[in-house]
């Protein structure tokens, strides 16, 4: 199958590398000719960890067009905050039955993308879905080396609308058998454990990550009873946010026995529980995706949806104001919200409509 | 000059042996007997570090009748979360012409004080005032024995109402020519510089703190690029409030070239260029006053004078709502706010003549 990988980050070049060697023909796609200038030629990217062995792809280059054209599925592996500009570029080439694919969309992803192709007069016909995580962990090691620390075992996927799933369900199985359908996007966009983790242990942790250069275990020594408590505050109003959205949210707790199958009394016991947490260090500064990526485009449009139910997003919102002083920026614009969704205005039973079966009230 | 000195904790003891090292006869009065245990029999305290020596109090115990009744000044030197109680305790014992000094007042401690003195029915003619920080730094280092690490140079003092400040200015250069006359408690209650560095500064290094018990430098190590960032955001929001109080606040960075005569371009440099923050840990946990203090009583009631001002109080307010959700405390019910300093419903010339005269709108 050929298959379409766009961003050659940490993620995309191991996503390519990996359906390279399960026999697929790779086009892989970067905005920036730089950060691909050591495989454009060679086309060639060597995996350590699992999945070892090296993987000759089809295309490497900055031609869009070229990339996307023929391809049956398109992994999207860009930060959430490029997802609009990589619609926009996107969207003059997109083809009937392509199938494009946000690995993952953190919160309104699917939405906000198929809602920028559509303005952006995309022909009709395609597939628009989204994952729940990122199926690998995984780093650059050199130019044309990638290593993989741990492929996930079950990654969350819905189709916007979900009627289309069974399209997934058919294609999916011979790419990624690590995907599993979930019931929609909702499901998705709101069991998001990076908006719950990310930003506010950063920011209470903000004065030892710069000095030290985040020189500390960042789950198990950053993660202390206090920012504990508040990670489970975020994550109470965003599982009351998913409630009232009509979902059944996974608990930050029960996420961690979903994903690691550790357990714990609380939040605190769970994440120190974790061996999976044994030797990730904090990032050396707060100019990072646990902040770029997952305050305007994960905890900025939780914190819209429940504004717009009536919900308490007291603490969700005190983590994106303390973000917007440190990193000088208006998140609360910046991000997504239910206007750039396409969501504004509609009622919860409006927005499963939408996100089921593709149909707005006129 | 007999004196009383209400509080046994690191300042009543230190305070009460100067004084009595100046001549003074020192009543130390505290709630428990259990902290003054050491030192109620023998009534002395030596002091070592700055004014070293021993010094003899007159009396040292749990009679606040006996403490306050014969005393010309009462020096009140407990947590400002618990001037209310002391008030309230006092009341029945306050005599005309006995002058009560909040040492320090953080901010509306004046005002909340004679509120409740007030509505307790202690007798009119009591002078209340509030001094704008402590006189020392200092720390109990053993029983009968404290240590002072620096004295003060200029402490803003101002009474309630500000026309009383004659009685101060008579009576303050005999017992501490440290203290320097305030326009009124406006100055003292705003120019509140630990409301701006301490509940921040704690919770933006709340792992660091609980992981290794404060074991780094509190202000050097702890005010990093980005929380110094969220601090001069709070220090901006606190001089506006206080300019629509229409006094004119020491911003931050003014305050340091004030009392350590330090200079900087921003908050973060001058606080690194303050050699007196060296060797200054941070507390080794988060149940500290520099949140169990300073977000009621401080920040809270800033919070609550710009919202009845109408001014932008989000990153104040974000600090607070982050303390109490470690804390498990609602600070905006147990703060102070308008309503407990007896200035609801004022408009800021109202609040002036009361805070100037003593006089409220009939």
């Amino acid at each position: 199958m050929r298959i379409c990988v766009i961003g050659a980050g940490n993620g995309g070049q191991a996503l390519a590398g990996v359906l390279a060697q399960r026999g697929h023909e790779v086009m892989l796609f970067n905005r920036s000719a730089k950060r691909i200038s050591g495989i454009t030629d060679s086309r060639t990217i060597r995996i350590e960890g699992e999945s070892s062995g090296p993987a000759r792809l089809a295309y490497v280059g900055t031609d869009i067009e070229r990339a996307t054209k023929d391809s049956q599925i398109i992994m999207i592996v860009v930060p959430a905050f490029a997802h609009a500009s990589v619609a926009e570029r996107m969207a003059p080439y997109i083809k009937e039955g392509q199938i494009i694919i946000l690995n993952p969309g953190r919160t309104g992803g699917a939405l906000e993308f198929k809602k920028v192709l559509d303005s952006r007069g995309a022909k009709p016909g395609y597939v628009i879905a989204e994952a729940q995580t990122f199926l690998f962990a995984s780093r650059i090691a050199g130019p044309g080396l990638v290593r993989i620390f741990r492929m996930k075992n079950a990654v969350p996927v819905s189709a916007l609308p979900a009627k289309d799933n069974h399209i997934l369900s058919e294609v999916l199985p011979d790419v990624f058998p690590e995907f599993v359908i979930a019931p929609n996007v909702l499901y998705t966009s709101f069991n998001n454990i990076g908006a719950v983790f990310h930003p506010a242990a950063l920011l209470m942790n903000a004065g030892w990550i710069e000095t030290t250069h985040g020189n500390f275990q960042f789950y198990l020594d950053g993660i202390s009873p206090s920012v504990a408590r508040v990670l489970t505050k975020i994550d109470e109003e965003r599982c009351e946010i998913a409630r009232a959205l009509k979902i059944d949210p996974l608990g930050a707790v029960e996420w961690l026995d979903f994903a690691y199958d550790v357990k714990g009394r609380d939040l605190y016991e769970a994440i120190h529980n974790n061996d999976g947490y044994q030797g990730i260090r904090a990032p050396v500064s707060l100019y990072n995706r646990y902040i770029l990526e997952d305050v305007p485009m994960s905890l900025v449009p939780i914190s819209y949806f429940g504004k717009s139910l009536g919900l308490n997003t007291t603490t969700i919102d005190s983590i994106i104001n303390i973000a917007n002083v440190v990193m000088g920026v208006d998140h609360w614009k910046k991000g997504r919200n239910l206007d750039s969704l396409g969501l504004s205005g509609l009622s919860v039973d409006a927005i499963w409509e939408y996100v089921e079966r593709g149909v707005k009230p006129s």
